[in-house]
C-alpha cells in the first residue's frame, strides 16, 4: 500500500498512524533552475523518492511535499519560484502542528534543496519542538552523504552538479537531458566553501547574490560543478546510502 | 509533453512560457478527511486533474500544486492538515510574484477545496493584482458547475458527497472505496446554505465549528450529502463541463 | 432606550447584556464613492439602520460601527478610504474578543458593504469561533434579500445601483441626490457575475482592478447598475425584509 | 453643510477637500467604562464634538471616528472594548494613507481618550510622516487645556472625573447621570502622576494593571477623581478653550 | 562585585537574583548624532551609568543595554542607527519574558534617549504587565529631573543641550568635546513643546520630520539647546538627583 | 583612537566611515548560561574582542554589540535571555539598513554564540543583500578555526568547553572561574554532530530540547565538553588565528 498520506481515507490514515509509531516524513524541495539538463522540480523529486523508499521499508507515513523552497538567487532564470523563509516557517509549522494533533509527533523534514532550506527549517523545528512537544529531525542529503561522496569521486556540493545529476539519473532518468549539461568547475574561494565536507576555515553560507547567479547562468546555464561526470550507477549507490541513513533515523524514532 | 512546470528544465520552461501566452494555473486543494470512501488528498487531486486536462488543450502551464488548504473544521478526523489562511495568502502571493517575474502574468487559481479556500484566495488575488499588475482568476468547481449539477441530479454541495465522489470515480477510481460510503443527507437550515445554487436568503459561509464537524464524523464518517448516489459517468460529464469552462477562461486570457 | 452600547454607562451595559441573552451586532460598512448621488458613508449607514431596527425589536445590543472597510478598487474617486483586510480581521477580532469577555458570545456581523467585506469577515469569524468559543453570523444584505429582489424588479448587485439607492431613499432621504444619478447598466460577462442570485457558472469574485474602476468612474461617476429606477417604497419593503431576517437570526441565537 | 466626510458624495467630497486646503481631522476615542455616570462612548463623543465644532469654523473635513481605542485596564467592567495598539497603528495608518491619496495631507488626530491613545498615535504619526510625506498633529484635550484647568478649579486628570464630566454635561447632557457619580479623590503617589500639569519628578505613564482597575471599580464604579464637582458651565468654557486651540492648529496648517 | 548580569556565571546570577528581590534594570538608549561635541552613544551611556550607580546602592541587577533606539529623525547625520519601534517592543518584551522566568519580575526600563523611546516602552510595558504578570516602571531622566532642572538653570529639553552635555561631562568627560559645541537656542513654538516641564497648552510629541532635522544639522551640527552653558558640577548634581530617584523606585519595588 | 562607533561624534564617525572603506563589524553574542565557570555574557565578549582587535589592524568600524541572541535551550538555567529569531532578524536588518544609509555597505556579522545564531543571520543577510544592495559576511569562530582546533588538541564544539574557556582565559581572565569547571565529555551520537569539523554523515543542527538541556545542567552545570583541559596560551593562539582570518575578510572587502 502507498506510504503517501494523500492517498488514504482518514480511516486508513488512522491505521497507518498507529503502524508508523508516530513517525511522519515531510519532503521539502524547491522549484528552481537546475542547469540545462535537470528539471526545475529536481529538489522536490529527490526529497520525494528518498521519503517514499525509506517509508516503504519502515511504515513511516509520507506527507504531500512542500513543493516550493527558498530560492532567491535562482530567480535569474525562468521557472524558478521562491518563497520567503518566514512564510515557509509558518507553513511547515502548521503542517507539523496538524500532524501532531493526530499523533504524528516524530517528524523528519527532508530537504531536497541541499543546504539552503536548512536555515528556515531550523527555526521551524525549534519552535515546533518547544511549543508542540514534538521531535523534529532535519535530513539533508549533502550532510547525510559525507561518508560516501569521496569514494564515489564526486566533487564538492555545487548546483545541478554530478551528485544531484547522478541521483536524478538513477531515479528519474526520463527527466534528465545529460547531453545538454555544461560543466562549471568549482574553484577555491579563500575562506569560503558551501560544502559540508570542507575541512578548512570558512565563512558561513549566505545565498548567492543575483550577480553571482547571473554569472553561472551565463557560463553554464546555471550549473556549478561538473555534471558531465555524472553516472547512474553512482547515483544508485548514493541513493541507497541516503535511504539506509533515513531508515536508521526513522527506526531510532520508532 | 507534460504541462507541469516541475518536469521542465528552465530552457524548456522558457519556451513553454512563451507558448502559454503568459497563462499559468496553480492547483490548490486540501488534505482533509473526505468521509470513509475518499482519500484525504481529494481536493488537490481534483484541482490537479482539471488543470492538467485544460492545460493539455491550451498550452497553459501548470505549477506544482499547493497541497494543503484551510481546513480547521476537519481537524476532528485524522489525516487532516490545516494551514492558517494568512499563511496561505503569503505562500500563494510569493508563487504568483515569482511567476510574474518570468512573464506569467495571468494566473488561474483552481480551488479543489470547494468554497472554503476561496476566501483567502480573494485577498491574495486583490493584493497580487494591485501590487504586481497581474490578472488573477479564481476557478472553483462548485461555482463553475451551477449550469449542470441540477440536470445531473446532484444534490447541494456538502462534503465528500455525490458530486465530489462521482468526479473522483471518473478520474481516480482506484482511490475511491464507494462500498464504505455512508449517506448524511443535507437538511434545510433556516437562512443558511453553503450551496452556490441556493436561490433563497442566506447568511454567509463560515467554516463549521468543531462541534458540527464532530457530529458529521459520528453520523457518517465525516461526509455530508449522499455519496451512495455517485456515478462515474455523471462524474465524467461533470469533469468535462468544468474542463470546458476552464479552457474558456484560459482562452479569454490568451 | 437606545440599543447602542456607546450611549450606556457600564451599569446600563451590564443590564442590557443580560437582556440581550448574549447577542451583539457589529455594523460594518465602508467609506467609499457611491456614484454621484449617494454619500460615501452609504454602506455603514445601511449596516447601522438594519442593526438599530432589529435590535429595537429584540433587545440585541448594537456596538459602534466599524466605519471603514476594504475598498481598494474605489480609491480612484475622492473620499474613499480603504483598510487592508488583514487589519480589519485583527480589529474586528479584538472587538469580538472584548465583547465575549463581557458575556456577549453571539455576534452578528452586518456587512453594509455588500459582498466585499464578507471575505475578511469569514477569516475573522472562523478564528473567533475556534479561539474564543463564540458564535459568529455574517449577515450580508445581498445574500439576505435573494427572496425578494426579483419581485421588486431590482437588477443584479452592482454599485450604488437601484437596490442600494432605494434603500437609502427609504432610510436617509436627505443624503440622496437622485437627480444626479447616472445609469451604467450591468452587461453580461461570460462566466462572471458578482450577484448572489446569479444561477449560472461563474468565476469567484475578486475586487475590480483600478482600470475597471476608472472606467465606471468615467461612464457614470462610479455607479454600476440603474439607480434612476430607484424607488423609496421599494426601499422600504426591501428594508423591512432584511430587518425581518435579521430579527429571525437574532431570535435563533437567543 | 455637514463637515463629516461620510455624508458627502464623492463630488461633494472633492469640493470640500479643496476648500479644506488639505486639512482633515480624525476623531479617535474609546469604548470603555466611565464610572457610573458617563456613557462608555464618552471619549469618542468628546473627540467628535471638538472636531465638528472646529471644522465648522474652518472648513476642515472630519472623517468618521475611530470608535475603539486602547483600553486594556478597563476590561474589568462590562461594555469596555480594547484594541491592541499595533492594530490601531495599522488601522489609522491606512486611513491616513487613503486620505493623503486624495490630497488630504495635513491630518489632525484628536484623542478623546486622554493620554492613553497618544502612545500608538505617535508611532503611527512618525511612520505616516516619513513614508507618506504628510503632516500629522496629535491633539489631546489633557495637553491642550493645561492653561485653563487650574483656573477652572479642576483637579488632576483621572478617569471620568470632573473635567470629563463637565465637558459631557456641556455637550451631551442627556448621556450624563450625575446623580450616580461617586468620588474617588486622586491621592499623591510618590514619583508618579499621569497629569500633564504635574510639575514634579515622575515615572512615565503605563496603563494601570487590572488589580488597580479592580480597586477603582470597587471604590467608585471605576471613576478616579471628583465628578460630583462637575459643572456644565465650566464644561462649556473648557470646550470653547479646546475648540479655540484646535482652530489655531487647523489654521496654522491651512 | 559588578552589578552587570553579563559578568556573572549562572550560579552567581542565581544568588544575585535572590539578593535583588526580583528587581532588574534594563538600560535602553540610542546610537544617534548628538551634535559636534557628544558621542553618538550618549543616550545609552547615560542609561548605563544611572543603572550602574543605583544598582550599586541597592542590589538590583543590571542587564546588558539595548544599545539601539528609535531615532528616525536623526538619520540625516552619519553614525545614527534607528530601529523600528515595533521591533524594539518585541526585543524588549523577549528580554523581560526571559528575566521573568528566572524570577526577575520587577523591571525598570531606563530611557537614556529622553522622551522618544518612552512611546514604544509603554506598549511593551502594558503587554508585559498583562501577559507576564510582571511590574514595569519606565524611568526617563527628563521626567525624573523636573524638580531640579530649573534650579540648575538648565533650559528646556532639546538635543545634546546643556542638560545632556553637563551629565556627560560629569560621567564620561573623555567623550565630550565641549570646544566643538555650537548653540541653537530653543525658540517658542505656538502650542508645541517637547519639554516635560512646559506648563502651557501643547500638541503631543511626534518625532521631527527629516526637514526639521536637516535644519538643526545645518545650524548647529544637530544640536538643539545651549550646550556651551554646560557645567560638569551641575551635571554631577543632576546625576545624583536622578540616581537618588532611581534608588527610591528600586526600593519601592523591593 | 577607539574603533567603536558609540564613542565617536557624528563628525568623527564620518571620517572613520571614509577610512573604513565602508566596512563595519556587528558583534553578536548571547546572554546564556556557560557552565559554572564562565559568565553568561561569554558569547558577546568573544564577538567584541575579535571585532575590536581586527578593527584596530584595519580601520574597520565596530558597532555596539547585539548583546542578546537565540538561546531557547539554555533557559533552564538562570541568567539566560533568549530572543525569538524573527525579532533578531528584524533588529539586525534595521541596524544594517541604518549603516548602509551612511555608506557602510560591507557588513561583517560576528557570531560569538557559535553555530546557533548563524541560522537567523543567514535569513537576515540574504534579505539585506537583496533589498539593500549591501554585502554581508557571517564570521563564526567555530567555522573559522577548523584549520587549527585539531592541532591545539581541542575536542569538538560543545558548550563552555575547552575552546571557549581557553579563549576567555586569554582575553578575559578575570571573568573565568576555572576551578568551578566540571567536565561533561561529548559522546558520539549516531548520525548527529554539531561540530563543523565532523566528517561523517549527520542530521542538521536543531537547538536542544529543554529535556537535553536539563540533563547537561544536572551533570555539569550546563557545560558540554572538557573545560578542565583549557589553557590560556592555547586560547591566545586560537584568538590570534581568528583575528588573522577576520583581518583577511575585512581586507578582501576594502
Amino acid at each position: 500500500m502507498s506510504c503517501w498520506l494523500q492517498t488514504k481515507s482518514w480511516e486508513e490514515a488512522k491505521i497507518a498512524i498507529e503502524k508508523s509509531k508516530g513517525v511522519a516524513i515531510i519532503p521539502v524541495g524547491s522549484v528552481e533552475q537546475h542547469g540545462l539538463h535537470l528539471p526545475v522540480g529536481t529538489d522536490t523529486y529527490v526529497a520525494m523518492t528518498l521519503a517514499e523508499e525509506a517509508a516503504g521499508r519502515t511504515d513511516a507515513i509520507v506527507v504531500p511535499p512542500v513543493w516550493f523552497g527558498w530560492s532567491p538567487h535562482h530567480m535569474v532564470l525562468p521557472g524558478t519560484v521562491t518563497i520567503r523563509p518566514e512564510v515557509l516557517i509558518e507553513l511547515t509549522y502548521d503542517i507539523i502542528k496538524s500532524l501532531s494533533e493526530h499523533g504524528l509527533k516524530k517528524i523528519i523534514l527532508i530537504n531536497g534543496h541541499r543546504i539552503v532550506n536548512v536555515v528556515w527549517m531550523q527555526i521551524c523545528a525549534q519552535r515546533a519542538q518547544t511549543d508542540l512537544g514534538v521531535t523534529i529531525k532535519i535530513f539533508d542529503p549533502a550532510y547525510m552523504s559525507k561518508d560516501i561522496v569521496g569514494s564515489l569521486g564526486f566533487g564538492p556540493v555545487g548546483h545541478a552538479e554530478e551528485v544531484e545529476t547522478s541521483h536524478m539519473m538513477a531515479r528519474y532518468p526520463d527527466l534528465v537531458h545529460l547531453e545538454k549539461a555544461v560543466d562549471n568547475p568549482i574553484k577555491d574561494t579563500p575562506l569560503y566553501s558551501v560544502d559540508p565536507c570542507y575541512t578548512h576555515d570558512t565563512l558561513c553560507y549566505v545565498p548567492s547574490t543575483l550577480e553571482h547567479a547571473r554569472h553561472a547562468a551565463k557560463v553554464s546555464g546555471g550549473c556549478t560543478g561538473e555534471p558531465t561526470k555524472s553516472d547512474a550507477e553512482k547515483g544508485r549507490i548514493y541513493h541507497e546510502h541516503l535511504v539506509k541513513n533515513l531508515v536508521s533515523v526513522i527506526q531510532s524514532l520508532q
